[in-house]
């Protein structure tokens, strides 16, 4: 881990509240390149009715369109929880660089179905602060039971 | 097979011949919701800079936009090439009812990785008009060499 990847998930985090806020799983995702956050985006599947507008959905269109080319090789992408093996697929699709995520996901996260739905170039790192990011989304589920 | 299966699948590979003529490569998509097509979708990926813009993914937005829910448990979706990684796992989030596809991808087709990134119940039938919708595509990578 980097100094930097604690500030970055913070901010993946309050991204993930926002999407709480909203009463929408609290997922949340930043990209960051050279230092920089180019792209933002919180789970919104409730309020769009769409099941693919996922936090890293989102935050992957916005960078490629903020940098106009459709790789993230050179961007990390933080999450607050496992991407499921659609957004995992998608990163692959933009080459992302690194990957950053929080909280396990033991039903839907990518590695349970396979780690190489992940582009073979992608670093991945976890864990970094998986228990404030996943309690966030096991208090949502809890509210709603 | 339905008999209507391949009047749909026709309506698939006349938007793959759009995104072709767009100098995309060439896949489109259906999606029918009660003997009506609720909506379109072609690959969009160099024009958007965006790696996700593939036919399933925006037929699918655009079919959860009609219904104004995400659900697709009623609906077929006809698209001219075996789905990526990527639209199996967002097809499952939708819980497709159904899923026809014309030519397989022994490169990124899901069925290398795992079947079960499609949902339990989505009924899967593959192969009508492969020979046509595949070739379109072998085509367009010919040209580009």
């Amino acid at each position: 881990m980097m100094d930097s990847d604690e500030r970055y998930m913070r901010e993946a985090l309050r991204e993930a509240q926002a999407a709480g806020a909203e009463d929408e799983v609290p997922i949340g995702a930043v990209v960051v390149c050279r230092g920089r956050i180019i792209a933002r985006g919180h789970n919104m599947t409730e309020r769009l009715h769409d099941p693919t507008a996922h936090a890293e959905m989102i935050a992957l269109t916005a960078a490629t369109e903020a940098l106009a080319g459709k790789y993230l090789d050179e961007c990390t992408l933080y999450v607050t929880v496992e991407p499921c093996p659609m957004c995992a697929a998608a990163l692959c699709w933009a080459q992302l660089g690194r990957l950053v995520w929080a909280a396990p996901d033991p039903r839907r996260g990518y590695s349970r179905f396979s780690p190489s739905l992940l582009h073979p170039r992608t670093e991945v790192a976890s864990g970094l602060l998986a228990e404030e990011c996943g309690t966030l989304v096991s208090d949502y589920f809890k509210s709603k039971r």
